[in-house]
C-alpha cells in the first residue's frame, strides 16, 4: 500500500510515485487518505498500483456544505459568466485530453478511439449548453398589468425560474467521460446554476481525478466560488445514501442499475423534504421487424443487429436487447445471419468484474427457463474474465405473460422472439415494460399501415426510433433520453441534450416587481413573449 | 336514512325526493348505493338530509379500468377536439349555474356572490386550456437530418410530448369549484389529453354531483369516450390511498393538507411504478414589511392584511398567516391599527366541523408556547361553532429556531413578529420553510436596496410579491401556484395557470419517422423552431 496522503493540500500530490493524488476535491482543495481502494485494469483483470481515498460521513458533510455555501454564489451569476464557466471546463479537458484519454483507458479497457470520441462529446456538451445560456429564452411569459380590470386589477406577473441548488450526481462505469465526473448530469446542474457534488464512480477513479483537474482550473480561470463543484472517491455504497440523504442536497442525477437507482430513489422520496431523483436505468430497447422488411432485408437487419449488440461489447443502456421479429419464413434467414455473425464476434473483459459476474449470472438463469433456446454465442473465451457475446430464442406465447424475460441483461446480449402472428407482436407491444427506446423497423408502406402499433409502442418508449439502431444518442435540442419507469425514475426528463439543463430548474413567479430587480430576460414590454 | 338506489343508472335518480342521486358516475353510468354518508350543512351546522354513496375497493377498480380504457381512445384525440370539449364543459356548467352555486353554497357557507365568482374562474380555466390547445405550440424541438455528417449521419430528431394516462384528482374543500370536481387539476388533466378519476370532496358532495352532471353532458356532446371522466364520492380516507395505488392512474393532483398530502406523495412514491403526486399543500405567506414603509403606511398595511386574512374566513391556501415587522417604533402603530381592524371581525362558521376543531386545538396549543402573546381577537362567536378570528405576536428571538410556530394554521389566523434588527429579518427569511408566496412591502427605494433579502426570498417560495397581498392567485401564463416542499410536493410544476397542463405531459423523441406518422405539429422543416 502506498503511503498515506496527509490532510488538505492544495494541489494533489505530486511527490509520490503515481501521477495520482487519490484524493477527494472539496470546497477548491484536494483532501483525504489515499487508502481506501485500489484502482482496476479490467483487461488484465488485476488492479492498478494507486490507491485512492474512500469517503466516509466527514466528507460528505464537508462537500455538502460546500455546496451549499457556493450556491449563494453561484445562483447569482449570470447566464453569461456561466456559459464562460462551461466554455473553460470544455477547455481544461481538452488541454489533457492525452492523459485523461489514456487514465480512461486503462480503467475501462475501452479503445483509445472510442475514448476520444467521448472526450469530444463531453466537451462539446459543456459547449452546448453555454450556447444555449447565451441564447435569449424561448418562452418568457410576462402578463402585463391591468389597472382598469374589473372588478379587481391585474397585477404585473413575470415568470421566471431558479436553479434547486446543490445536485449530487453518480455516473456510470460505462461512459467514464460522457456520463461521469463531467458527464451530462454534472454540465447541465452546473448550466442550470446549481453546484455539483459527484460521487466518483469506483470503476474510473484515476480518470475521475484527471477530469476533476480540469474543472479545477476552470473554476480558478473563471473566478467561480469553492464548493461548486467537488469530487468524492468511493468504494463503498453507504455513501451514496448519506450524500442523496443530506438536507443541503436538492436534486440527484444518477446513472446505473434499476437496483441502485430505485433504492436511492425511495431514499430521496423518504427525506423530510423529497427530492427529485432523475435517474436512467436502462432497458432492453426492443426491436420490432414488421414483415414486409424481414422478408426483403433479414441479412442486413441481423448483421445491424450484431454491430449494434456489440458496441462497447453490449455495455450500452441504448444496446439492442429484444428483437421481435413478424411471422414468417424470413425469421429462418435472419436467425441463421444473426447466429453466423455472432460466431465470429470475440469474447472481451467487461468494464468491471462486477458486470462480468452479473451477465454470467442472469444468463446463466435465463438459459434455465422454459421455451428459450441457445441461438448463438460468440468465439470461446482466451481468458477467463472474458465474457462470451450470445443471443437466445423464445417463441412469442413462451415469452408473453413472463415479464422476467423483459429483465436488462447488461452485456453483448439479445433475446430473440419469433411471433406467429401480428396480433402476437401487438400483444409484446402491449406487454412492454418502460422502455429508453424501441424500434420500428418496416417498408414505409408497412409503417404506415400500423399506426396503432406505433401509438402503443409510443406510449411505452422515451424515443421511438424507425428503421435504425438505437445505440448512440445524439446531444441535440430534440432529444429525449429517459422513458417510462423502469427506464427511468422520471419519465418528465432527459439525461441527454438541451432540455437536460430543466430537471435543475424550477418555476417562479414575480408579481408587482420593481423593473430594476426584475431579471433582464424578464422586463419585455409584451405578454406572453416568445423571444427567439 | 333515504332508500337505497340500486344498481347502474343511466341518469341520477329524480324520482326521490331528492336533487341528488348520491351516486358516483363510472365509465358513463351513475352507480351506487347511496347510503354512505350525508351531505352536511356547516351554517346551520347539522347535516342536510341527502345521501351520498361510498366508493369502495369495487367501485375504485371500475374506475380505473374505465379511465385506462378511455385513455387509448382520449390520447388520440386530435388538440382541437379536446379544446372543443373543454369548452363545452364550461358551457355545461355556466348552463347549470344557479343550480350549482346553490348547491355549493349549502354546502360551503361561501357566499353566493363568492361562488358566482368562482365558478365563472371555473369556466375561465377551462377556456384558457381549450385556447391554448388550439394555439401553435410555444417551442417545437426539431433537429433535421445531416447525411454528410461525419463520422455518423445525423439522424431526423423531433420532439412530440404524451399525456402520462389516468389522472387520480383530490379536490379541496375551500373552493369547491375552482380547486375541486371540474377545477384546475381535472381542466388540466383533460387538456393534456389523460382521463380523470376525481375522488369527490365529502364537505360538497352534491356540489360534485351537479358539476359531473355537466361534465357528462360535455362528454355525450362531443362524443368522447366514456371513462374519460369519473367521480367517486366517498368520506373514507382508505379509497384515497387505493386509488392512488391503482396501476392504471398515472399522476396525481391534489390539493389539501399537509399530512394527507405527504401520505399519499409517500404511496405514489413507493408504488412499483412510482407517479408523479402534485400536491399543493399550503402555505403561511410571510410578508415582510421593510421599516420605511412601516412608518409611511402602518395603518394601510394593517388593514390590508387583516382584510387579505379575512378572506374566506382565513380558508385560503393564501392567506397571510405570518407578519414580520422591521424593527421601529411605526410596529406599534401597525400592531394598534391591526388589533382594532380584528376585533371588528365577526366569528363565522368554517368549511367544515373538522377545519372548525383543527383550528381550535392548533391556536389553543400556540398560545401555550413560550414568548407568544395574543395581540387580538374577533368578535366574540355567537353559535358554538362559530371559529373567531385571531391574531398572536411574537418577538424574533421568541420566534427564531422554533419551526413548530411555521405551521400553517388553517383559518383567520395570523402570527406578527416583530423585529429588533433588520439582521432579525434576514435571520427569519433564510429560516423560512418552503412557502406558495411571500411578499415584500416596502417603499421602491429600501425595495432596490435589498437585493439580498429578494434572492433569499426568491429561493423559498413559488411567487414572490411586491406591495400586493398574497389571496388571489390569477389564472394566466406567467403564473405559478406551488412553492418549495411543503408548500407543495413538486416544486417544479404550477397548479393554476396555463402551464399546470405540463404536469400531465412528458415528452417523446421520434428518430426517422415517417412523415406520414408524425405529429402535424412536428412537420416542420426547420431547425428548434419557435413556432409562435
Amino acid at each position: 500500500m502506498q503511503q498515506p496522503i496527509q490532510g488538505l493540500k492544495p494541489e494533489p500530490n505530486q511527490g509520490q510515485d503515481t501521477r495520482f493524488s487519490g484524493q477527494h476535491f472539496i470546497h477548491g482543495q484536494w483532501c483525504g487518505e489515499a487508502s481506501g481502494f485500489q484502482r482496476f485494469d479490467p483487461v488484465a483483470n488485476q488492479p492498478l498500483p494507486e490507491w485512492f481515498a474512500n469517503a466516509g460521513m466527514a466528507e460528505v458533510e464537508l462537500a455538502a456544505n460546500a455546496a451549499a455555501g457556493a450556491f449563494v454564489a453561484y445562483r447569482r451569476t449570470s447566464p453569461r459568466q456561466r456559459a464562460e464557466f462551461l466554455d473553460a471546463i470544455a477547455a481544461e479537458i481538452q488541454a489533457d485530453r492525452d492523459e485523461i484519454v489514456l487514465t480512461a483507458q486503462q480503467e475501462s479497457g475501452l479503445p483509445s478511439a472510442r475514448l476520444e470520441g467521448e472526450l469530444a462529446r463531453t466537451c462539446s456538451q459543456f459547449k452546448l449548453f453555454a450556447g444555449q445560456l447565451r441564447q435569449p429564452l424561448e418562452t418568457v411569459y410576462v402578463d402585463l398589468p391591468q389597472a382598469d380590470r374589473t372588478p379587481l386589477p391585474k397585477p404585473d406577473i413575470r415568470l421566471g425560474s431558479l436553479p434547486l441548488g446543490p445536485v449530487a450526481v453518480f455516473g456510470a462505469s460505462n461512459f467514464p467521460l460522457a456520463f461521469s465526473t463531467a458527464g451530462g448530469d454534472t454540465a447541465s446542474a452546473l448550466a442550470a446554476g446549481c453546484p455539483v457534488i459527484i460521487k466518483g464512480h469506483p470503476a474510473h477513479p484515476g480518470t475521475s481525478e484527471r477530469v476533476s483537474l480540469a474543472l479545477a482550473r476552470a473554476i480558478a480561470r473563471c473566478a467561480m466560488p469553492d464548493g461548486v463543484f467537488n469530487l468524492l472517491q468511493s468504494d463503498r455504497a453507504e455513501i451514496a445514501a448519506a450524500l442523496v440523504r443530506h438536507d443541503a442536497i436538492k436534486a440527484v442525477g444518477f446513472t446505473g442499475s434499476l437496483r441502485v437507482g430505485r433504492l436511492l430513489a425511495d431514499i430521496c422520496a423518504a427525506r423530510p423534504e423529497p427530492i427529485p431523483f432523475y435517474g436512467e436505468l436502462g432497458s432492453t430497447n426492443p426491436q420490432f421487424l414488421l414483415p414486409a422488411i424481414l422478408e426483403a432485408q433479414a441479412e442486413t437487419l441481423a448483421n445491424s443487429q450484431v454491430q449494434s449488440m456489440m458496441m462497447g461489447h453490449g455495455q450500452f443502456c441504448t444496446s439492442p436487447g429484444l428483437v421481435i421479429l413478424a411471422p414468417g419464413e424470413a425469421q429462418q434467414g435472419y436467425l441463421a445471419t444473426l447466429a453466423q455473425q455472432l460466431a465470429n464476434q470475440d469474447a472481451a473483459a467487461m468494464l468491471t468484474p462486477g458486470i462480468a459476474a452479473g451477465f454470467q449470472r442472469e444468463f446463466a438463469a435465463l438459459l434455465q427457463r422454459p421455451g428459450i433456446e441457445l441461438l448463438a454465442q460468440g468465439k470461446a473465451a482466451t481468458a477467463k474474465h472474458h465474457t462470451r457475446p450470445a443471443a437466445l430464442r423464445i417463441s412469442a406465447t413462451a415469452f408473453l405473460g413472463r415479464p422476467e424475460l423483459q429483465q436488462e441483461v447488461f452485456g453483448p446480449y439479445a433475446l430473440v422472439v419469433c411471433c406467429a402472428s401480428k396480433d402476437e407482436m401487438y400483444a409484446i407491444a402491449e406487454a412492454l415494460d418502460g422502455q429508453l427506446t424501441a424500434t420500428l423497423h418496416g417498408l414505409e408502406a408497412e409503417l404506415l399501415a400500423e399506426p396503432e402499433l406505433v401509438d402503443i409502442l409510443s406510449h411505452r418508449v422515451g424515443r421511438l426510433i424507425f428503421n435504425q439502431m438505437p445505440t448512440g444518442v445524439e446531444v441535440c435540442h430534440a432529444m429525449n433520453h429517459g422513458g417510462p419507469y423502469p427506464a427511468s425514475t422520471d419519465v418528465r426528463s432527459t439525461s441527454v441534450g438541451v432540455r437536460a439543463m430543466q430537471r435543475f430548474l424550477r418555476p417562479i413567479c414575480y408579481q408587482n416587481m420593481p423593473a430594476p430587480l426584475c431579471p433582464p430576460e424578464l422586463t419585455s414590454d409584451k405578454s406572453n413573449v416568445v423571444s427567439r
